[in-house]
């Protein structure tokens, strides 16, 4: 078999042996396979697809590329979250001390903010001292001794998913489910996991703003972690509106300590009790999704998560008394208020326009490495449902930079669609995903 | 504007502007682009197609990647034929001489086999001392001098084509229209034509298997050479067996001389003056395709086409004593009859699998830059139509090697599809491409 009769396999559609794809990735990862078929291959998937198999071998292959950390020896069922990504989503720092304090250990690699959407290390890198850059063994110790740590993707582990993902990168190859799913499992087999949540974002802040794409998606996560040996099942989750009041990276942060002390915006809470129950479930400590969100809300109430979380801030070399002093966080210089030019009921918050704004004043990238300020963004005063007055506030925009900020008031008024009718809170919590039906509420 | 941007846009289905094929086609003969962007773009070509516009567009940047050759001061119109490729297709040998002695100029430029198709360069290297390989001014001069001249690509012309072609050919992405029309027509622009006629072949034999295919390829050659100032038309010419009787190389030159004479078999005189008469009409030097026929056919009866092709030979250096003495061509030194196993008439020689045993025998390449045996191949002694007594021959195998004779015997024998009741000879003019309706039939 050669890698031309693969392409040509699967630009005609068929479906691929296990051989056939670990002869092209391990080829490609290796050097014998030029970069220049790996993208036309990857083009060609993007257009026919992969099989629930193909996709497995892929996974299987990715994973295989590097080494696994073998967590076996640590007490407890380890289980991860994954996001696939949105605005205002800072609930990885709130899920995993909620989990850990209630029995599982959560052993999270994480990543950084690219475009619109921000990342859990960026987040957590706005805490004083705090670093995510541990040795696979560092990362090992850090969760045998706090219960969880969050760290990012180590050179060994999955080193065929760096190497595809920069390729598909550039190669307008990104948005393609079989291929996201071999990149975000292959990682997740990699830490030595036992069993992953996942928690697929839709709407207009998200990667997928289509129902079925993301519920394609999730069920792809679950059914080809399930081939694999992983317990997986998750959540849709909406995406439409930033989660929470907080976007930015340092206010993030200070929104999840909010939540963690038993406070925060309601939404943030019910998706994190949502999130961490189901890690609970899954991990076996709890019977039911329904007893693990009541296990971790209790952990949340009595203050058990806040403990957690500053055991493992202090662990990776962060300031924990952000937990009492949130003013320890960086601030921005400029903080100005976008008015309601009208009275009526916020309808909408556009995601997408929230977190591109959040990105020019420069708390997210635009191109991978570039430099973020951990104190800038936005806060949402008006979320959905809400009611204004003329003249009241909409969003706190904060910002180190008059021209900067200047140059995003508009996009962030523009953001708010407001109505005469009264308006409801969001659903979050759209769907389950390879769990029985039944009701997704925690509260 | 990005290269990732340009692949993205394509990906989604949307028609580019020229810039952007511009940009991406100059940027890859240039370095700027590498080989893996460009090889993604290709597959999303193949999958999302391109519009005439497009395809022009292709085309134009390609023929400007290098030089044209401007025959403008030599006199009267230059017009070349072009096939798609087929088993036992010695066409050009033949249209090219008759064309020219009948009033055209024809600076043809042409291609080695590949595969279970022949080239017009390889039958002619079969010709002692005959060459191919001559600089653009040189070639130039040959068309000045004879009237006509057959050659190998350039590397002065259309190098992105070269550049492409070789990217296509290890990523699978050969078999795509628009790729294939910016491919043949950048190289006949810049051999400096005015007119053009083509000859897609489709069938068993041919790169196109499919009318439907075939019959839209022809019209985007047609309706893109005209956007960009070169009249062409052409026809669809059946390749479901091999055309006329011999299929290798000399005996393929053999087969050509007879019909030089005014003898050789019934279907390759029939095609080689439909398309010599196209190319006298679309040339302006015959008033219809009928009156270019009647001119094509008056050359061949006459000597006239055999005169040119002689003086064509002995200018590219080769002997033209193999017109009045065939034996001086190379010949193998094994000749086998395959015979048939039962009565009956011949309903179809697979071309495909006549082609495919030739390159066996060691006439064609399963790779680029292989060695071919200009003496062997195979020469149908039974065509379609003609009935056959059990133990009478169907072909006659042409071989230099005991073991690839043994090997191809039965291949040959199953090609052939025996029927008890009468079966007609082929039509093998199935339908115009770019002109009026009509008669495509010479005689």
């Amino acid at each position: 078999v050669t890698a031309y009769e693969i392409i040509r396999s699967k630009r005609e559609g068929e479906e691929l042996p296990a051989s056939a794809i670990e002869f092209i990735v391990r080829g490609f990862v290796e050097g014998s396979v030029p970069d220049y078929q790996m993208s036309a291959f990857l083009m060609a998937v993007y257009f026919r697809g992969m099989t629930e198999a193909e996709t497995a071998a892929l996974t299987r292959v990715m994973l295989d590329s590097g080494i696994a950390l073998d967590l076996s020896d640590i007490d407890g069922v380890k289980v991860d979250k994954h996001s696939t990504g949105g605005v205002g989503d800072k609930l990885s720092l709130i899920v995993a001390p909620a989990a850990a304090a209630a029995g599982v250990r959560v052993p999270m690699i994480s990543g950084r903010g690219l475009g619109h959407t921000g990342g859990t290390l960026d987040k957590l890198e706005s805490i004083p001292g705090m670093s995510t850059s541990f040795s696979p063994r560092a990362f090992r110790d850090l969760v045998a001794r706090v219960g969880m740590a969050i760290i990012g993707q180590s050179p060994e582990l999955a080193p065929a998913d760096r190497r595809m993902y920069a390729l598909r990168d550039v190669t307008a190859t990104v948005e393609c489910a079989p291929l996201i799913v071999g990149s975000i499992l292959s990682k997740k087999f990699a830490a030595g996991l036992d069993a992953l949540i996942l928690d697929i974002k839709v709407g207009r802040g998200a990667f997928m703003t289509d129902l079925t794409a993301a519920r394609d998606l999730g069920r792809r996560l679950v059914t080809t972690a399930a081939q694999l040996g992983l317990r997986a099942s998750g959540l849709l989750t909406d995406m439409e509106s930033p989660l929470g009041r907080a976007v930015g990276n340092a206010l993030e942060v200070a929104e999840a300590v909010e939540v963690l002390k038993g406070g925060g915006p309601p939404d943030v809470r019910e998706v994190s009790l949502a999130l961490a129950g189901r890690m609970l479930s899954i991990g076996g400590v709890a019977g039911s999704a329904a007893e693990g969100i009541e296990a971790a809300r209790a952990v949340l109430d009595r203050g058990a998560a806040l403990e957690v979380f500053e055991r493992f801030v202090s662990a990776q070399g962060g300031d924990a008394h952000i937990c009492d002093d949130p003013g320890i966080l960086p601030r921005a210089s400029l903080v100005r208020e976008v008015v309601a030019k009208r009275a009526g009921s916020v309808a909408g918050v556009d995601a997408l326009e929230i977190g591109l704004a959040t990105v020019e004043l420069g708390a997210g990238r635009t191109v991978v490495g570039e430099e973020i300020d951990p104190a800038v963004g936005i806060e949402i005063e008006a979320p959905v449902g809400a009611e204004v007055a003329a003249g009241e506030p909409l969003a706190l925009v904060h910002a180190n930079d008059e021209g900067r900020l200047a140059a995003v008031l508009d996009r962030v008024r523009d953001a708010f669609t407001l109505t005469d009718r009264p308006v409801a809170a969001p659903r979050r919590m759209l769907e389950e995903i390879g769990a029985p039906a039944g009701d997704v509420s925690p509260d």
